[in-house]
């Protein structure tokens, strides 16, 4: 059997906008730099909780520059290139390749709602052949909640047939273990990995590869420190404490907007008021909230 | 009372493609032209119909500059501007006010679901303070069932407060006429539109100001002829033909995928197999599908 890839704890990295909206570079290669010291794999940048799509594709792409021209090794990085334009889809997952980055994120195209298998097959299809490179590795991002395009089970084992070797992971995002338990069951060598800190650990024991999240923003090292020992008896009261933690932060932020929530306390953290901004037409905390989340 | 603006029955065009899938200008060009001569009042090019979301921002624009330059007047379009990145909606609809066009529709951004009515009229309100042109003139675009972000009242009632003469229309895709009746009635002056063929003349009697449909792409003088002269009772037998052949077309077009069945039903008519064409996740019909419809 092939490893699994990507396989360990990446971080769904929140993005730091200006005052005119724009992502602050500095500040999001040194929150890069952070969630590797801290402990995780790699950063799957410009996703959902990235606020990606909120972005224009030339700020996505200065953004990839900004943390490849900071040494940041491009085998670490797993940005999402997948918009609703399948022509800026491509695009957007040729500028990574060019830096050298190999393993991207795809959301399927997210306008049209309904579409067929078929349909939702061609269009990861017409990605594929105008790429045309064998360097290229892709999660797909089953995100229905928010992408409102689920990724059925058959498009994604007619994919993995039509490109071996390239439909490597799935980003589960559905928030359901047993979604993600029949994704380990029925496709031996994908790597799964959840979209929720919480169930990286129970779905590490059935055989998933990890987990790109958004709590990761703030409890990298407990989730780090979970991927790495889990499995091992002597670590059982340290992993699970780790994991009370994980779960505790992810309740915490879970009190109100969810991004927002994460980015006030970053910035409580860091001392960097900036991470307080989230770009329209997500908003920050109103200040009630804020202040009963940072005092909780 | 000032006139409602935009006023009449819009074309919600459909965007042929090519073999590669681009935009196909020079069929596109005679399709805008035939519809006008068939009564439309305008083109409302680059909307769901139209597959607008398909197409990246460069091929938008191009098509956009292929029908003026074809010489159609600008007053008479109505370009779908609005995309998932703030950003690139500014981008499109400076695009085209350089081009003489002042009037156009504009979705919601429509990743982020759940969003708050603050954080939908902050979005919309950062795209007119970065454009601040008062020639601007918005058509919102209310289509729940693709956006999965509605427009509700209260973002509507704050826009119209915020930007007096800018937000003077929205188009009603929801489909239900209760919806729009209450649109008519909570905002007088707003222009409020129609989403669906048949929709439009039970609107026009409450006080709606026409239409923006995608089976007028087959039944434009139909529209036309319904929206001129429902008023008149003289006219009361040949406007409800007229409306009998709207809602025909629409039945037929609606048993199988609509976009695609209306794709099908030009090439038959033009004789311009190009028609047939759709851009991945949408896919033509299928043979046995055409074959009933064709014949149907």
């Amino acid at each position: 059997m092939t490893a699994l890839h990507p396989r360990g704890v990446f971080s769904a990295a929140l993005t730091p906008v200006t005052e005119a909206f724009a992502p602050d570079h500095a500040l999001f290669v040194a929150h890069c730099l952070r969630l590797l010291a801290e402990g995780c794999d790699g950063i799957a940048l410009l996703g959902t909780t990235g606020e990606a799509n909120s972005f224009g594709s030339d700020e996505r792409r200065a953004l990839l520059e900004a943390v490849t021209a900071a040494g940041i090794a491009p085998d670490r990085l797993l940005p999402g290139t997948g918009v609703a334009a399948v022509g800026e889809t491509v695009a957007l997952t040729r500028h990574a390749l060019s830096l050298g980055v190999t393993t991207v994120v795809m959301l399927p195209p997210f306008y049209y709602k309904g579409v067929t298998e078929d349909g939702l097959f061609a269009a990861y299809a017409e990605v594929m052949e105008r790429l045309a490179d064998p360097r290229l590795r892709v999660v797909l991002y089953h995100i229905p909640r928010m992408s409102a395009v689920p990724i059925p089970f058959p498009v994604i084992a007619r994919l993995r047939a039509a490109y071996p070797g390239t439909f490597t992971g799935i980003k589960d995002s559905a928030g359901d273990l047993a979604h993600m338990e029949a994704l380990v069951e029925a496709f031996p060598g994908l790597a799964v990995l959840a979209g929720a800190d919480p169930l990286m650990l129970p779905l590490l024991r059935k055989g998933g590869a990890g987990c790109i999240t958004a709590t990761s923003n703030l409890v990298a090292a407990d989730l780090a420190f979970v991927f790495r020992h889990f499995a091992d008896p002597a670590r059982a009261t340290e992993v699970a404490a780790a994991q009370a933690r994980i779960v505790a932060m992810r309740n915490r932020a879970s009190r109100f907007a969810q991004m927002a929530s994460l980015k006030a306390l970053l910035a409580q953290r860091t001392g960097e008021d900036g991470w307080q901004r989230l770009r329209p037409p997500l908003l920050p905390l109103s200040a009630a909230e804020r202040s009963v989340l940072l005092d909780g």
